[in-house]
């Protein structure tokens, strides 16, 4: 059996899926996840926005021992998911400690940007 | 009722609004800020320079379950604001507890540069 | 005698090595790590994947009071390397206090692209 | 009276200076120090390397309620600076409590590239 390490609640205050691609890449975020226990990990995200009420609880599964790379523009909430070119913000918590990334690829020019950010842990 | 999580106080040294853009986006900064909590956060912002005083107290209000990514090139404290093209540093301060993530766009070149940090927590 | 400084265990959940590079520099990730002691440091490096099991126990030696940038490129135990183009995880264990960062310069484009975080210390 | 805020021994595992530059900026590395004291903070920079000593003991000061965004091509003890093109680290100690964050400006091609970290704090 292996432990769970990190922490089970991240924040990522700067969320944002760029409108648009151009080049051989296609613009994206993802929250990248750490999981070293042995057991699953259950996931439950919330998106906070600047004018709206927060998309709560949409619920992703990271088996053990593996990482999961999960694209923002793929998670959904019954039908309802993140629009492109606005400000959100990000906070998943999980039912084990986990560790989370955060990193975005703009490629709205031809030519790419990337950042990347160790999310903040809620102790 | 929603809890506020994270800081009263962050940290960003590394402050700077590019003086110039070319391409389709626009130069800029952002102090991306997540309030969890069901009540609003009041801030006090204060900007530290090289050569001369900070500039104290620029306030912003972030409501309670929204982000609020605030550009800083639109921070303004009687008329007074950031020049560009200079070195500076950032305090946020809050009320209650919030989370705070800096990221900066470079377009002075037309393909763009990205850049994010964390703010620092005090603790 | 210097003392040793930072932590054990150190996790970056977001690695991938490009598949690609143009112009005059090539894509490549680097663990970079700080031993500040005067003893060597002897690490034990694992790789955790999305579908598969983990390529655990890769060795590496810091000298004491040096730095050194490895090229995840390069990681091999005992024939099995990084695939590219792949998803993965990343966690460092060494025997003294170490500070570990990641970097990682993505040439896909002509242009390049940067991105670095501190890795997340497990204490 | 204005308090100190933040740690006295801070970390940057990944230094490195570009050697090259094109376009209309030039790659360049700066350490980024706030000292919200009223005092002055007196900082020893020390520099380590791949395969040499480190070069110990640069001096600099940030004079209080001040920013300080110091280049690295600039730091120099007794005529030895860092040299372009090498990998290294750095460890910035102070007299004082004060944040460091490090941000990197890579112009090898003429679109550039960016990556910002907050430092690594040793309480």
């Amino acid at each position: 059996m292996s432990a769970a390490t990190g922490e089970k609640l991240w924040i990522i205050p700067d969320g944002y899926i760029p409108e648009f691609s151009s080049g051989s890449l296609t613009s994206h975020e993802s929250i990248c996840v750490l999981n070293t226990s042995s057991e699953d990990a259950s996931l439950s995200i919330t998106i906070f926005f600047e004018d709206r009420d927060p998309l709560e609880d949409i619920t992703e599964v990271v088996q053990g021992r593996r990482t999961k790379h999960i694209r923002t523009a793929l998670l959904d909430k019954e039908g309802a998911s993140i629009p492109v070119g606005v400000p959100y913000a990000i906070q998943v918590k999980s039912n084990i400690p986990i560790i989370v990334q955060y990193s975005r690829l703009d490629a709205t020019q031809a030519e790419n940007a990337l950042m990347s950010i160790m999310a903040y842990p809620i102790k």
